[in-house]
């Protein structure tokens, strides 16, 4: 086996990393993939989650050694002892890789200060004192896991509230005048805001689906499950002789299963302890809701907009058509008075071409006048059947 | 770690918090963010829930020795002893005080009786007495966390009505007659009722998933919790000088998951007992579900009348296009008419010109019952074909 | 304890309940809400959801001692040995009761009949005969129970019918003539199936609930549990002084958790009985899912209808608007026909106004005929590009 | 008991049901309601199901001696031991009939070999041959139970394809040409294709329902139930007398509670044994997803197929209007023409009446050609402004 | 029974399949059904799923002795000795034939190499070495099992890529001109992206069942519960006489079950290592749920731009009637003109028409400019009261 790794393509796919020991000391290295997954015990497959060129949506994968974190920048295998984080000159990385390196420095400072002075472990103790500086003796994974999620629910928060911010106003100019640039306007944020709630909504699932499976969660305490291997390696080792005599049969499918047996037993053992994890995660799960429940009201106000902007323009249609007939049915009396009038035109003599003046006002006014009041007889029956107000 | 704890920073983030002693008695007092950690058992980031800066939505989070609650205005940490109140001076959160502190004054008088008088807790008297005064032996958590859902579902019921009561008779006004102005009003309203809806949801998910979950409201029972632990320290003290001497080579590990362990046969102990907390959140969740039916009934009550002004709107839009179709068709004829007439006022002489009055009339009259006979065809066979009414 | 009880308010809160032993005896007693409590066992709380001023939505709650019903106009306290009705002279309650009367009336006496008789209760007869019986053998809440159901299915279904036969020619009516009152109609249809829809959909869900969770169901089982804690009792007082003495330190918390412990016992010994309640309630989801796809049916055939009402005004908006293109076509040749006619009538002198008949006619019928070919010429062109058809 | 069995009404509600032996042998008997209670252990509630007056949606209920299959037309009671099938003669449940005699005789061949030829459940033979004849040795129930899948999914499948292959050639011809004719059969095959997707969706959810819970599963393995039960009986009857006088306090309880705690002990028995039906029920629940996912994509090409209509009757309005507006426009230059020629025509004479042909001319082709150049101006400016195409 | 397997119908239904054994030669194979249920276990019903003639949706099956996956266009049964492919020639399917062929004597070399070298098996060297070629030890099934989701997600993904890139651009190109061709199109390209939603959501919803049952991946360890199978065999030989003369009553129960327990207590032995099978699904999940967001942000996409077509058209439609009103406005003007105009063309003889060229163009200029003056008044009138803009 040992064979076998060292000759290993050392420079295909090598990404420079950025490796964060649990000291808070960090440094580039240039690793390739076999590299990675030999250091942190991950398959192939786990690695391509975190590749920048394809586009996985976020998830948290705990796995035996590591836990591999894709939250929407933020690309990061976590292990019991060191952080590797992928892109970590991307200006959207670069808080979360500070912050991380602060948290982690004054981590180890405050374990340094516990392991020289008092053992907090004691019982009696603990029940005080350690309680309360619990956010202290949190193992560098769920750190590390805070800083991830603290880090992309706040990328996440300040975009919906650049988008919210910008939205309002967009849908309130949209209403008063609707024009193709505002509509365009309105539909570049509908777009936005689909992306963003699908990638808020991702991680709320992600979260939720963690919160679900204690067993996932057990999967995710990597200190933890370390220095409970660490310990069973030393008694197994006296044992192993011992066992090989008395079960012989059935030594090599034995074998096979052990190490799922142990872990199985240390999941069981373990299992009470995922509340401090789960309490890390409900609080960043609230946060993350808290986030979508603004974008879907944001949704929800874009869509009411739409009606409205809908039903206005219904409105209106049928204000202008109003005035349409208004203006036809005028029409259509001024057209009788044409008739009338140019009946009066024809050439075809008769008496009254002869006569003064007085006719001739008779004849206009009379005109005139009947279609004013036919029109005005028109309208009231239409507003009286409803049709037009 | 005393000492630790001594250099705290005393005034950084201190707050106005009202502190109710479980005997009924309460005080304000300026507490800093390390304080309330220290007094609660609680990390920063539960805390964080609470920041009237940050709005966070309603939830209500189990934690070792604390219930954080933020429901609506009511932001409250609650421990075995006491109830923290936060923001109480709010008009909003008044209620809430005056009622948490006259029920706890009176369950601490009940109390007092209890303990004076005869011992309730042996057994053939459960069954009997106990059991009518049931509301009156829920330990303090239970107490408050039933003020705090009852303020925050009466103050979301309250809003329900109010909105209710206002949104049908806009609505109704809307159909009647659409303007800008009711419009608005009713988008308004819509508005309201989303986020409304939104606030109400949030809570029941809440009480919801607690109640999905024993674990969860078995880590609310605080003052078993308490009682559990004090009883189990006297008992461990005698007994851990034993235990070291027996299981030597695991000693270390044993202590460090002991808490683990003791907090996980508390809840296999304790797991029955969730029925007390089960029965009271279920009666709160059905009343935020009736206060839930209620919106979700008005928002189909707003989605139909928009259906049903849509449907109006475009009956009436196709009434009006009938109503220029109508009219069309008079000018048209009026139009025939004209060309007929003018026709004969052309300076083209013809032997007619010379007739008398008898063939004007002829003219004139048949040239107009022409038109009209043609109209009265014309709309007969639009209202064939279905075209007109 | 006892002194308490007597202190209680008599008369607050006092209601009428039809108080139905399990001897099928019923009569009225005023029952006030302190005795209640007492007589069942239900804090204030539950008492509440029975409340007819507040309008909690429909709930099967299963306590200690009690069964609390609210299923639409019914609302029951049902006990293990007897049956509390409130509003019982409502109208829609009537049938209930006396349906429930009947039943238990036919159930005591089929009781008395077989203790009086062989016991059933032998195994080898049980395969046999028992089972045949089976319906009559279930103790009183369940056959209250299974009467509560019945009423509130039969009455959903009943209005469910009776709306489905009003809205099929109410939406048809409606296809053919939209009008005010016909849309009018339809909305308030469509209200009342919402809200139909609404209560329908609350009970299915509770019967989920219910049958989702195997505790709820054994918690129902009353007399099961009454019989259990008889028997208990008898045993425990003989061994009380015993327990007293072996575990004397832990004696309290002992006492405390006992009767958790045996409420625990219970339920994992009656678990497999949960079989019967879960057959029973199957029926009536079955119903109630029935009643809600009827429901859920006509929904669907109202937003289709609707979508299909639409459609059918866009469409005959369409040939209204193309009726008025060929009005306005038309209009447009009659009037380049008056223009044509109204040029010889200008009194600009020209040769032609000296000729004879025979140009009058050329004239006239050239341009009326140019007129008429140039329209049926646009009418075809439109034809052609697809705008008219 | 049994003197009460023999007075059941006889005549009462009996119904022709064809009873199907597990030898295959088919004959019809009448059969009241009491007495297929007696036969099948069902109670009155199980056998409303199958009412043919009532339509209660489609489920299959596992009972204790019974399995009650309500499935489309299909009205089963299957027994461990027969099968009785209801409405035989409906000519869409005549093809279920004889497939299932078909296998069921097939099946009873085969056991028969089977017990006289070798005993097939000898483990080593098992691992070879039996699971080859995997599908031979199902038992009655199994059996019955597939082919009542097999024909509902088929019957389901057919009514799919045909509704399939008539609605798109509907929805296609609709978008050519909208007709009340065309739109009306659109809207029943919606209709119907909501009522299908019901259907279905109502067999797919009972068999998620089935397939998630195995205790429901565990309980429709009759034959195994009824084995069991016989080898219990015999064993019970050695015994029953040494437990009497041991447990004599409890002793009526016991047997109270004994048929639930063999059942119980049944199932945890079973339990694995679950996968023969799993996998059964497995290859339905594809089947029926299938036509599900059919029908859902039909759904969506119709409501995509309404979005188009729409788009394009919108569109098409909207160069209605465009050729309204343009008709209106050559409309008002005309009428300018008149104006201007009607001036002319005007009695008041001025020096211009008095020339020749060429001012005619000129004043008749000014106005004319004036006319036609606004007009093309104004159709200029009108696409300029994006109004007109 | 072997007789009976001899007189199968060799002729009847063979397919020719491609079998890769897991040395990795392929040869094809024309196998009957029922050869293929004898070698694979699987009864008749599982075998219609891969019927290339019926359209089962994707799934994926977990047999006793085999996986049956049908993932798109991908039919496999996979033991754990052998691959049989269906359809291998399908040009859809090649890539997936050669990439298994690759993979699998890549891993029967790796194999090779273990075996005859050092035993990878002994715990110490797993912690470090086994680990790394994590991916290198899968057992046949599981590489398989990959092999086609990669192909599946890898074609889904293409195909996803495909219409999204001929989608934006189609989508576009409808905002900017409505026509027949284009809204046709974007129709395709809606039922194209409705039907490849479906299927990649099926294969989601498949993955996302396996996932959430962890008896369903037990089931699917082939390899292990053959090599368990074997052992058993071996010490069951030994013990089976034992049994038989211990417990004879119970003996021909005890063998029908024995199966059923082996087969349970080898899933409860093999629960942990479901793990390894997680792990390889969820990063199929994480990618088909890529796929899946992608296509459900189009949808989106698609839906915005309707509901942006139907603004921007209600729009237009808007504005064209403005126009409309605007026209109408100058003909009901032009006509007043044309009836001034025509009042004076009247042969009715007043004073006026003896009068000279002063008069005549007063009274043409007055009514012009009385109309173009009206008409203003009438557009500004119209503005103030927000009909026009």
């Amino acid at each position: 086996m040992r064979s076998q790794q060292s000759v290993r393509r050392k420079g295909a796919g090598t990404r420079p990393w950025l490796v964060i020991s649990d000291s808070g000391q960090s440094h580039f290295e240039e690793i390739g993939k076999q590299m990675i997954m030999q250091r942190t015990g991950l398959p192939a497959r786990d690695l391509r989650i975190l590749d920048p060129v394809l586009t996985y949506p976020s998830s948290i994968l705990g796995r035996e050694r590591a836990i591999v974190v894709n939250l929407e920048h933020i690309k990061t295998i976590i292990t019991a002892t060191e952080v590797l984080v992928l892109n970590s000159k991307d200006p959207l990385v670069a808080p979360f890789v500070s912050e991380l390196e602060r948290r982690v420095s004054s981590f180890s400072e405050t374990r340094l200060n516990q392991t020289h002075g008092t053992n907090v472990y004691i019982p009696e103790n603990r029940s005080n004192a350690a309680r309360v500086s619990d956010s202290k003796v949190l193992p560098l994974e769920f750190k590390t896991l805070e800083v991830c999620l603290q880090c992309a629910c706040r990328c996440l928060e300040t975009e919906t509230s650049t988008l919210v911010q910008a939205a309002y106003p967009a849908l309130d100019e949209l209403t008063t005048k609707i024009s193709a640039f505002n509509l365009e306007r309105v539909r570049n944020m509908k777009s936005r805001l689909v992306a963003l709630s699908g990638r808020v909504q991702k991680i709320r699932d992600e979260l939720e689906n963690i919160l679900d499976d204690d067993m996932d969660m057990a999967e995710m305490y990597l200190t933890d499950k370390l220095m409970h291997q660490q310990c069973e390696e030393i008694v197994s080792e006296d044992k192993i002789d011992d066992y090989n005599d008395i079960f012989d049969p059935d030594y090599k499918r034995d074998n096979d299963l052990k190490s799922t047996k142990s872990s199985s037993s240390d999941r069981t053992g373990l299992k009470p302890n995922v509340e401090e994890l789960e309490m890390l995660l409900e609080v960043y799960f609230a946060e993350i809701e808290g986030t979508l429940s603004k974008l879907s009201t944001m949704r929800e106000y874009v869509d009411d907009t739409e009606d409205y902007i809908n039903i206005m323009l219904d409105d209106k249609q049928n204000q202008l058509l109003q005035m349409g007939v208004l203006l036809s049915t005028a029409n259509l009396f001024l057209n009788m008075a044409i008739v009338v009038v140019a009946v009066f035109g024809m050439n075809i003599t008769i008496d009254l071409f002869k006569s003064n003046h007085a006719e001739f006002m008779e004849t206009t006014f009379g005109t005139i006048v009947g279609c004013i009041f036919l029109y005005i007889l028109a309208v009231c029956f239409g507003k009286k059947r409803g049709l037009l107000e």
